[in-house]
């Protein structure tokens, strides 16, 4: 069956957006429509305009015989000023507080719609580097890794902190989480990490840095190697954090109990500009 | 600005697939597009005729005021075949047997276009009824409820085998874990369900139905009403199971440790017709 050029435009876009950063090439594409690799292209320079104009990412177009095309998540700068505001009104909700100056989050790591975009922000962040996969620990990380490694079309893999009889052998490694200064054992399937893999480190929370840099320790009894870490919210720490090199969405500058008062800005997110399509 | 209608096209696909089972009225697109709303119905039937033929899904369109169009993520049963035949050789791998006959499925529920097609086919499955949360329990029910629930477009929560300090109060229960017999405990943050709500039940794997049925329980406390159960893989089970109405997506029906070899076939998800968009 052939495909009118409508017909294809909405069936690329679904195509191109279930499979980010992955190279299509026109080859495939020209037999899926039993189209003209000339068509495709020209229905190809009508997404990626669309794309870009919209928001959407963008496509990276590679010429030659083993070439292609591939989409990459990318945000805009005004609509991730617009996204990241929003969560911040969310978060500084005093009905979150809960005893011990802890935050209720649980709605929001619940959300697709907030996830989504969450997933696609961290992903827009970390778009040049080389990922093999993302990692996180049980339990609230795990929504955020999900979203994340959906963006940016890898697997992603759990550190749990209980050991379970259906992961198969484990590795397992002691850390002190840094605020708390308790000692606390992770562990990782053995089966679940290639030896050199690049690992995107992702959580929902980072203090001090404690469980990110428990998850640094245990990618190097894999001999894995660090791609980065990529947290939903970092707290302001007074002493030295574990961890220098991150990204976050948001920022808690101070949580007062007392006063049910909670002060949130904007993450680092905004201070590398390839984060994003384009702004200024 | 105005758009081309192949540039609507493109972003209204998008936006569609952002937003499944939310309600959008022509208004809005005519407004997005700065077209008339004449344009924008042709540009609607251009996508639902793509979408069915293509087994993306399909558009409902609501006449009238408060009318509009909604994008409903439904499989086409040819295509679900081909998945679900995917899925049974990816788990009959015989080196997944664990000791203990447990299988390791850690990869898949890690796989971003796995979950991907688990959830929109899960989300199929009950895309004509009422939900408004999908409900698992910690660990690896996660990554199944996240997507079904962003293919639903509804909240997903979770409840956990452990107490913990930032899900503020919680409900707990005590419930007999089905084949192993052992008594346990779940619980779930009080504030993350509400009275009287419609929640669907999701795991990745069922045996007895023991932690599933221990959720029903939790969701009494509630007040709260089960819509249905979802499970990725059931297990044949000899004694009388205590969850009669479910579906699945895969069975497992014998796992033989000492000759290696799992036997797998697709669950009951084929037997109920109104899963699919179209097929016989």
């Amino acid at each position: 069956m052939k495909f009118r050029r409508s017909e294809r435009l909405v069936d690329m876009t679904h195509y191109l957006m279930n499979h980010p950063r992955e190279l299509v090439s026109l080859t495939y594409f020209s037999q899926r429509y039993q189209s003209a690799k000339s068509s495709i292209s020209e229905d190809l320079v009508i997404i990626k305009d669309t794309f870009e104009s919209q928001g959407i990412g963008t496509l990276q177009t590679l010429p030659g015989a083993a070439g292609g095309v591939k989409y990459i998540p990318k945000v805009k700068k005004e609509y991730a000023e617009v996204f990241i505001h929003h969560l911040c009104q969310l978060i500084a909700d005093p009905s979150r507080l809960l005893p011990g100056g802890y935050l209720y989050m649980t709605d929001l790591l619940g959300d697709p719609q907030i996830l989504n975009e969450v997933g696609k922000h961290l992903a827009s962040a970390v778009s040049d580097r080389d990922i093999d996969v993302v990692m996180t620990v049980a339990t609230k990380g795990i929504p955020i890794a999900q979203t994340v490694a959906h963006h940016l079309n890898v697997p992603f893999i759990i550190v749990r902190r209980d050991n379970i009889v259906t992961e198969g052998s484990t590795v397992s490694i002691n850390y002190v989480s840094g605020s708390s200064k308790r000692l606390q054992m992770m562990s990782l399937s053995k089966r679940s990490l290639k030896e050199g893999a690049k690992v995107l480190i992702v959580d929902d929370f980072m203090k001090a840095g404690g469980t990110i840099n428990g998850m640094v320790n245990l990618l190097a009894e894999f001999n894995a190697i660090v791609a980065g870490t990529a947290v939903l919210v970092e707290s302001e720490y007074e002493e030295e954090r574990l961890v220098d090199d991150y990204i976050s969405l948001i920022k808690l500058t101070d949580v007062n109990v007392k006063e049910s008062k909670i002060n949130v800005a904007a993450g680092n997110y905004f201070t590398d500009q390839s984060n994003f399509l384009y702004g200024k």
